[in-house]
């Protein structure tokens, strides 16, 4: 269950104070030429140690070892490694007995009967490193489609950001440090998330992505729907706890008659007038914009005390996480999103046959 | 893509005018005693015919052609059909070279360049029969491990119902012609309802899940977790558009603080004082109830008139739906989510090894 | 794992002395036209109550429920019923508790600790019917892509078969009691057939399979290889127990240059001189004759007394298997091994994009 | 498709030439303790450089780079990398545009229009490294269960061993240059393993694999038995070109009632008098040894002369492929075949929940 996808697939490793994070993309059409330039700016957008972020440095720098031959994929396994540089146990030897709350310590251990404690393990968010390298492969793939995947923080502290243009919303969230489009908007989240840092607490908040020139067709009802397949991938990324499409739970409370998209004609083209679907029809796309968004929790690891259980004294205690971690984890969920996202729009247009099996 | 689970898989089939809709049933263990009466009871929940609902009549009787034998389930494939009586395909006749808005219609036609007109063909909610069919028998299988699998309307046309206790939520809503759990809440919606039928229109709503006394230790990290599978599993039932776990979206707004469900002793056993986490993190189930909701859109088949094309002739035109539809799905939608949830559960208690392959 | 396939997927259910048996095709492509009495022409070719084969009557008339409207396929899953008709399961009663040697009944039992014990259950031949209905789909679609797989008893108690030429020795099996392509052979194996059915006993035999005008570029390394996957495929069947490619075991007394196929242009294409690899070269067609052959153990069921155990008064017992059993299930074994190189065919062609997800 | 197994998941990748080769293994239980050593020599016995095989030198040493914490698995992904050493290219260099014939070269680029020619590239045997490592641990892991996985070269050039007892037979293959566990057999193989590569040629061979103490039940009816999983395993293996179980293709020519194992009771438990059936019946192990054979080509690389194609100037021409072969792959080939039963089995028994998730 680590592996994703059906025809374009990822398997990633490693842990997050292990010697390595990596994975392995099989089913990647043969000739495409690897931008590893562009591979590494996707690493740098989701990169810790900048400002709002945990303080880690860590260079990820990505490796390929396998897959590609003078500079064009083979089709072979594409494998790639980020080497761990900057990881520090010693926060966590006070931790090694007690379940941080808002973590997977406690089920990991259930599950198991037995962890790796050190920074989170497997479960720790540094195992999207290697989401974002396998989703830049699916972005260079899907550039070649002129399909774009765009994402931005729609919402952070509750603070939420107007969006006209998806576009323009994604190049001005490039240049914001909480990645967010409206300015006005950023300001307050700003003001809300330096409150919390200073009660050694943290916050949340909800990533939209919007993939645009997706072509009409992809999804395979009824289980393996577009919809239902994005919604797999976004909610297995850390830190998720809903996922929405198009006017999503704003749809609940419309009218059939709001909510319908009337369906039209654009220069001789079948198109929609409005796009409350996001982009989804009967779980396959309608050659509309793709449109999803991503509640993220606040991020678990507080400094102010709580409440837990050291379990080898098995008896309650008090907890307070030190360490370098990111008091809002939105700007940097963004790029892993994408991703996903990515990889899912991929995957369907392999499994669709509007990507052949070789470029060449 | 019409095979949903790992190790407990089912494969539905069947269109809505076409002879039947059902099911097979892969991977389940032998030796459970079959209790049709529950399974009947089960569809009887979802059947059509009833206040607010289609009219269409369908005795929706399960006829069970394999894998028991004796009275006991084998091992061996479940194949389950539910014969279709009552189609009447005359009302689609009009409607067919006019795409339905807010219906898979045109996708179905752009990916396949053919499609069943009658009544949605395959891309219909009379699907979701065969769902509850092998939702019961997995219910069926959690009955004996104790977990319980309960959903309501927690809100339908905007307006929402307050719950304590989901059990009570339960018993109370089984008894409510909309399915929901509040009593003034139900008076409202139903005259919500009531209006936008007046009007020829729809509204949509929310359900919610909980399932109880599910063990610690289900999912597979890091994509195979529980909730991007319960997400996977109910974002592909018809007509959702989003799903949420725990605090959900809400989460997004709180604090790191608020959002941990503090970890405390009770009875010596660890559990969680609170449950914003909906019973699962880092993507395994922690013990306390999984909570689940689910956003519904408004019904798409409407009498009021909308925009659409006519894509034999290419050109726009304007279509008013009529046949027998529902003007709220969310009461019907309740045991189908019930049941993608039971399926997720189940398949996960047998990969975890907490079912046994024989339970003889 | 009762589903066959990664793209078309095939899914089987039901037992020799149930209601019925049959399968759920998904994944096979829209808009190709279904020539049902071809279907049924292939099941008559595994159909028993013949010479030399049971003489239970079954017509095995195949009734389509779903995934064809008008005459054609909708990419919708396709369900089969072959409804059971005569069965007899008074012979079995003496039989309920003790394993027949040969057979799976003590291995279900082991396995699920219950079984159903008419005429072997789920594990009968009859299962194959399934196989075979869902095998006459995939030829229907190989024969628009110019593919043919022919099969033929290669041997039977020992006599083998010259064969020359695949398609003229298919042929001439067709009018043979024995499916044998070859006259003295065939005289030769019924005479020793003959003598074994006199002595309560039976025999065994090679199934040969040829499947002519195969695109190059099937089959998915490392894991996923052509040859792989149709050793999967076959070995799965009952009753076989070994598999071979081309020159087979044959090519391991080989030396490297008599075994390697010279590589050589005719008519500007590239081609083999020789097909020793049975056109399979590191797990990817070549572009020339699939040829693979089964080997097919003698039917266990005979009268002949052997030694067993009675697991209810656990003790050591005779038995004598009376009933209507094939004494030589080769004949019938053909089509089966055809419908199953046939669906793997299929499904290569399909993961490969030789067969596009539409045929309109 | 470079991903193998159910629930014990490998995932292959790297060329012969390229940086590495790898694999992650998924679904690994937690808690075992990593016997290092063993692995290593487990590589060491397939490792080239020796007396008859490829003398390129290669150390082989596997680095783990996940999944292990304090020594003990943790049921994360474990990733294994062996760095390629000694890849020379050189003699590649002139085959670049010739197709190597019994090679995979031409269906490669038919399939994927591009490939690695440097030594196979990804066809090369060289990807068995990876297997056999993750055999090691599959083997480590059913060490724990007393299941015993043991191989040897049962006929070389035509010669064919006897064996007794499996054994016995694999401790004196061990000391065997040519894995060979019959002195007699072994001289005259070696005699003609000679002869041919005086001759610039190769010979092939089969190779036997027996499994002791394999538990009854493993399997998945009716498409996933255990001996189509197993042929699917080891088909795939390079130059694997036949697969059998038990008797084999020699129980084609028995009759019934030689080839049925009576079912006897021994010390109170139900056992088989004879193994014709390789310790499977109906796809499901029956408590006896499994026993394999997989026939493997003579290698294709040889110095003879050869025909083949020029694909660049399309017209045909001669090759001598030069380079460090081994002119019998037999002796490596055997702890290959043993790693792919290894991971069978232990998959299986996973899946039957014989293995469970976690050994703590």
């Amino acid at each position: 269950m680590n592996t994703f996808g059906h025809f374009l697939r990822v398997t990633t490793w490693g842990e997050s104070h292990g010697r390595a994070v990596g994975c392995v993309i099989d089913g990647f059409p043969a000739g495409l030429e690897v931008d590893e330039e562009f591979i590494q700016r996707e690493m740098e957008r989701r990169r810790p140690g900048k400002k709002y972020t945990t303080q880690r440095k860590e260079v990820d720098r990505v490796e390929i070892l396998s897959g590609v031959f003078e500079g064009l994929t083979t089709a072979t396994p594409i494998s790639m490694v980020v080497w761990n540089v900057d990881a520090d146990s010693s926060a966590y030897e006070s931790l090694k007995t007690v379940f941080r709350p808002g973590h997977a310590d406690y089920t990991y251990w259930a599950k198991f009967g037995v962890r790796d404690w050190r920074g989170g393990g497997r479960a720790s968010a540094r195992e999207t490193a290697a989401r974002v390298a396998a989703g830049a492969m699916a972005k260079l793939l899907l550039r070649r489609y002129d399909v774009k995947v765009m994402g931005y923080a729609k919402e952070i502290a509750g603070v939420s950001c107007e969006v006209d243009d998806a576009e323009k919303a994604f190049e001005r969230a490039e240049r914001s440090p909480l990645r967010m489009p409206d300015e006005r908007a950023e300001k307050e989240a700003e003001q809300r998330l330096k409150e919390a840092m200073s009660e050694g607490d943290s916050v949340g908040g909800v990533v939209e992505v919007v993939a645009k020139n997706v072509p009409a067709g992809l999804g395979e009802p009824v289980f393996g729907k577009l919809d239902a397949y994005l919604a797999y991938a976004v909610m297995g990324i850390p830190a998720v706890k809903g996922v929405e499409i198009g006017a999503g739970f704003e749809a609940a409370r419309k009218r059939g008659s709001e909510n319908n998209d009337p369906i039209v004609l654009k220069d001789g083209r079948i198109r929609f007038a409005t796009n409350n679907a996001g982009g989804i029809l009967g779980g396959i796309s309608n050659g509309e914009d793709i449109v999803l968004r991503a509640a993220i929790k606040p991020t678990p690891s507080i400094s102010k005390k709580q409440r837990t259980v050291d379990y080898e004294k098995m008896e309650e205690a008090e907890i307070s996480v030190k360490g370098r971690h990111d008091p809002c984890i939105v700007p940097r969920a963004v790029p892993v999103v994408e991703a996903m996202v990515a990889l899912v729009l991929a995957d369907c247009m392999l499994m669709q046959g509007l990507i052949p099996r070789s470029l060449l």
